[in-house]
């Protein structure tokens, strides 16, 4: 069992994974479900990486590779907030099938009846404060729940985001991280909700990479979460090796479930995001961490705080990634 | 003489101080004079600190309060490059007359008859190439003058512009720094103009602050630069005590007045700038200074480079302000 497992008599956290699997989101929800310190209550799904349908397909699809169909999916909104349906999906970086072009079988299981945002209304309302979402891609879902009950802010535990690029430049374009762009009006509802939000940005995120060794070692492994792993990431490596012109790839859905398990690999500090949702640097987060007192009034005035990692220890997280994934089944 | 002044055969660097005095914007002014290695050639003045007109009055009266009224003065623009009359000014930070308050009599001398902009471009156009411009203020002269003339971008020599806060929060609001919100399109312009443009943003002028200490041994000077400053510099040290909690003052205009004597004291990158000019991070910079190879075209493709500030030797900067204005007459 893992050094840091929950102890007799601890309750382990209950987490949602609101995800666009994707190549890292598979590795999310697979660290996920080989913590022993969470409870994996349900996968709800959205676009992003790829359209909806197919991150629900997908959802279903990697919990039946590894034998736990057991857990529910909710299917998400196919549009944004405002009901745009001119999505930006990251087909690119993931394969057009979001796993690494692997045409695997479809998924025998099907998705619940409920909608992503009802699903994820309905969980805060079973485990009021309890329950942790972890979300993976554009914030569409959880904006809708706030939408669909205005309390569910102060019933969930807490919004573990992968999201936004704090004083670095943007993934997307200089300005704006893709979760974020990918619905930057769900983005501010959430950031500006007074939920106990917590953002990883790419900031943290490009600071975690699984080398080429690392990927040697996956490859060594045994484990059925490792071995499928190794089949899907030779696209991601390309993908990195293009447009970033490095070696490795960058660990953002598995570092941001990493925060949600031990929010002490990170240190954060606390202050307002606001997401610009027009012009050039539409879904850009403009973090207001200053202590200086403005002469006016301005958009982050009086809006509730969230937190925003802003130190990694990336070893640590990279090593908690590599020995989940490699446990013995 | 200076350690740094210009040796034998050494040509001065040709300075023209676009302006909106304001209490730093004196300091700069002063420190100019007093640097033997600039030919001021002229302030233009612009709203700010204070409105064009008041502008225009402080820097003719600063002029003459040193006894160099043979320095010419070009009023600029009192409208933004959007013909907006809404203007932004800091009057709360430099006083109701720009100067602390200290109520002095009007100058005895006029401004030239040629706009500011007009000003620019002759005298780019009879310097060509030799010409720096320190803009000290929003940039909307120097986007008049590229449109009056799409060749002084070339024909200027370079211009060093304060302007920008780059991975930091703004001081006007948590997106925006004071002159670029001053007039965000005109600075889109400047900054994609293709001129040589060194930034030097408030991540750097935020460092150089000049103490109270420093502030004692100015009052100790006999030198009339130092005795008219220590004059104005009340007010300028009480704002900073009321709104970022500090008991020194930013020396933001005479830093960048630095950066154009000696560029050495702060380093450099290079990449596009893009100002956003609209919703709530109006007037925000975003600086691409990434390798990525982004997937599509964006704001920041294929526009010229500038060059911004990202570090400073502060102390030393400290100290070359302090010593130009602390030298004999």
């Amino acid at each position: 069992m893992a050094a840091s497992a929950v102890k007799p008599g601890e309750e382990k956290k209950k987490v949602i994974i609101d995800t666009d699997p994707g190549i890292d989101d598979a590795m999310a929800i697979f660290v996920a479900l080989r913590s022993p310190e969470l409870e994996l209550l349900g996968l709800t799904t959205i676009f992003g990486n790829v359209y909806t349908t197919l991150a629900t397909r997908n959802a279903l699809h990697l919990l039946e590779a590894v034998g736990r169909s057991d857990i529910p999916v909710a299917e998400g909104s196919h549009v944004t907030i405002k009901k745009a349906t001119k999505l930006r999906i990251a087909s690119f970086v993931h394969g057009s099938d979001g796993l690494g072009n692997q045409n695997f079988p479809p998924p025998t299981g099907k998705p619940v009846e409920q909608s992503a945002a009802t699903f994820l209304v309905e969980q805060a309302n079973l485990y009021p404060g309890q329950v942790t979402v972890v979300a993976l891609g554009p914030l569409t879902n959880l904006a809708l729940a706030i939408e669909l009950d205005p309390s569910f802010p102060e019933k969930i535990g807490q919004i573990v985001i992968l999201g936004g690029a704090y004083s670095v430049n943007g993934n997307v374009n200089p300005a704006a991280e893709a979760n974020i762009f990918g619905d930057p009006e769900a983005a501010d509802i959430v950031f500006t909700s007074g939920a106990d939000v917590l953002a990883v940005g790419i900031n943290i995120t490009h600071q975690v990479v699984l080398s080429d060794a690392d990927m040697k070692k996956l490859e060594q492994s045994d484990s059925k979460y490792a071995r499928y792993l190794c089949k899907i990431l030779g696209l991601y490596f390309n993908y990195h090796k293009d447009a970033y012109f490095t070696k490795g790839v960058y660990l953002h859905d598995p570092a941001t479930l990493v925060a949600a398990v031990n929010p002490s690999l990170m240190t954060y500090t606390e202050g307002v995001v606001r997401v610009q949702t027009v012009g050039i640097t539409r879904g850009l987060t403009v973090f207001d961490n200053t202590k200086k007192r403005y002469g006016e009034i301005t958009a982050w005035s009086d809006k509730p705080t969230v937190k925003v990692a802003v130190t990694v220890d990336a070893p640590a997280v990279v090593e908690m990634i590599m020995q989940r994934l490699m446990m013995d089944d």
